[in-house]
């Protein structure tokens, strides 16, 4: 670690998270009030620790007086959907709102990453009100249905505790379990197609 | 409804089901500092809805003054496990704990249900202090995989869509997510023989 | 009640309620890490009850189509702090935000009211981002000391319970509490003067 | 510290706060809803920190293997009522529950510390599950009224800065803020009088 201190360091981005959190659980609320339904199934969100900051700048090669512009997930939000074609509904909503902006997107769904690793990423800039003034940080907001979420955290633990050494059965296995994740996310859009038809055909009969 | 203060009756469960949350919820952070691994990954609970209440007692035929006894799930506890192998773990700490009684147990894991449920159930016996003294309620533990517990939140809500009448395309639909989401826990399992067989590999190594 | 969708009317506030109650319990361990006091006890919020509304707009004849406007605080939030001089850097922290717009402040500390009442209040115009895009709405931030706010507790139940005709006996006993409740306050404050005066000393002979 | 594992040795008073918190916030709600009063306002709850364990078992000469026994306040618990006279009250019910054993009581208000500390204290013996089978620990609980409360703060952070030197200015000024406390709740406790009165003579000419 360097000599910084590191607490006030954090402060504005764990404000931001608490601040994001938040937002995107009333607007679970709200669409659920609005529109008997919700794109959002639940929201989490945690700062960065150190040491993977520090790791991740050394990966990076971000200069450490850098660290704010050149690590882009320091603040991070997570939003689980229940179907993978929630998850561009949220992503439009994101785009088009007027309390944060958004810097770029990352497309890890069609785009898979070789690992099995699938998610929508996006990286904002959001406005937070300091006791120094304004602030403005970044963030990344990760969508993924409930199954891509699941692999995600199993891997990650893996890759933890293996670091780049993971065992060559391992990934194979981590593959098969992420082709599994991606089978049930296919069953479960075909069920909401079915359910859509199922309404649209239930209207019919009554407009008869 | 019956002309009984439900607000009164409920009482005794909503204080079960708090009570019950908080005590898995910290068994999760001890187990966590003992053995530096839960087998509980998270844990939720509700106390069931009085039209859900009034519904299932007719249908099981459950008079009236006998709803205390004759509907065990009025206070639900739900506790979701990372592999299939974790639940039996889970099962077996409840048995032996001290603070409530074990009533009987429901395996729907190696009894899978028709429409394709799995889930760990235990009907428990849990003494509660009210301002009116000691009673003892019953409570329902599901343990259950992400996966399990995925499948179970879509079912349950198109059964309380569609009440006994699911549109047979979607019952079709519905048993191949169910097949998807074993088929993923599976490839889980395996993940976690690996991982443990990984260790033992390295520990192996280091022994020599 | 009018025929209006009351449950989505508030829901801009509700979202208020909870930005806000975030933004100042962020800023509260904001102040504790930089300057290793914070001003701010506690935060409390709440949005007003449908019947209150509907009372405070018969009250001030505030027409039904006016409420967002003749309504001031159905977004309501309470910070308390532990000395009187506390309030003053809560309300300039305030005045000074870019995430908010002060309208006016009422300061019923310097007037205090006839019934005892003592408090700062500060009505900001908050923007609230909703899925049909930004939204301004009114909010009061009322600032008080533990001592104030326990006064004030106390007199909004009695209030709450016999309406216009609290008897005299009451009324008066209610004076004397609230007579009781500053001299604490000022107690306090010769006790924060003293705490200031010895660090000075201790400060002088570490000097020498 | 000792070279204990002091995160283990934590863990069921950790447990046992937690427990308790949810307990006595529940009690309130059921109060609430059976009496519509609950002499519980609001209650918290923590774990002492390791080096207050330390400092107190030097001071009273506990011994390093007789911490559980020694130090009764590891655990605590703290009930704050409205007023004076729901403390009995709440005293009275905490001896008859059968999920925890009293042990002793120390009455500080009849007998107000030197200091001007005034709170009701009850040592409990409560039955905690852990992983390692029923462990019974020993718990605080403290019920003041928020003037108590209010006011003990104060003196603890003050305690806490100065150790045994308070300056002797400031140990006067504690004392009349203390007296103002005293007068205060005495103030409430009028009220509370003049309000039982006022409902009797409400019901008295409402029966004639």
């Amino acid at each position: 670690m360097d000599g910084r201190d590191w607490g006030k360091f954090l402060l504005p981005y764990e404000q931001t998270v608490e601040e994001l959190k938040v937002k995107f659980k009333t607007l679970r609320t709200e669409l659920k009030k609005r529109e008997e339904f919700s794109p959002i199934e639940f929201v989490t969100g945690r700062v960065k620790r150190i040491s993977s900051i520090l790791e991740k700048a050394k990966r990076l090669h971000v200069p450490m007086d850098k660290l704010e512009t050149g690590i882009e997930d320091i603040a991070g939000i997570r939003i689980m959907c229940q179907f993978v074609e929630d998850i561009e509904r949220v992503a439009s909503i994101i785009r088009e709102r007027e309390d944060m902006i958004l810097v770029y997107e990352k497309d890890y769904i069609a785009n898979t990453k070789e690992s099995g690793y699938r998610s929508y990423h996006m990286i904002v800039e959001y406005p937070v009100q300091t006791g120094l003034g304004m602030k403005r940080v970044l963030a990344e907001i990760q969508i993924r249905t409930l199954a891509m979420n699941f692999w995600a955290t199993i891997e990650h633990s893996l890759n933890y505790k293996y670091r780049e050494s993971l065992p060559k059965e391992l990934r194979i296995r981590l593959k098969k379990a992420a082709e599994a994740a991606f089978k049930l996310d296919e069953e479960m859009s075909s069920i909401r197609e079915e359910i859509i038809r199922a309404q649209q055909l239930f209207e019919d009969r009554s407009n008869l």
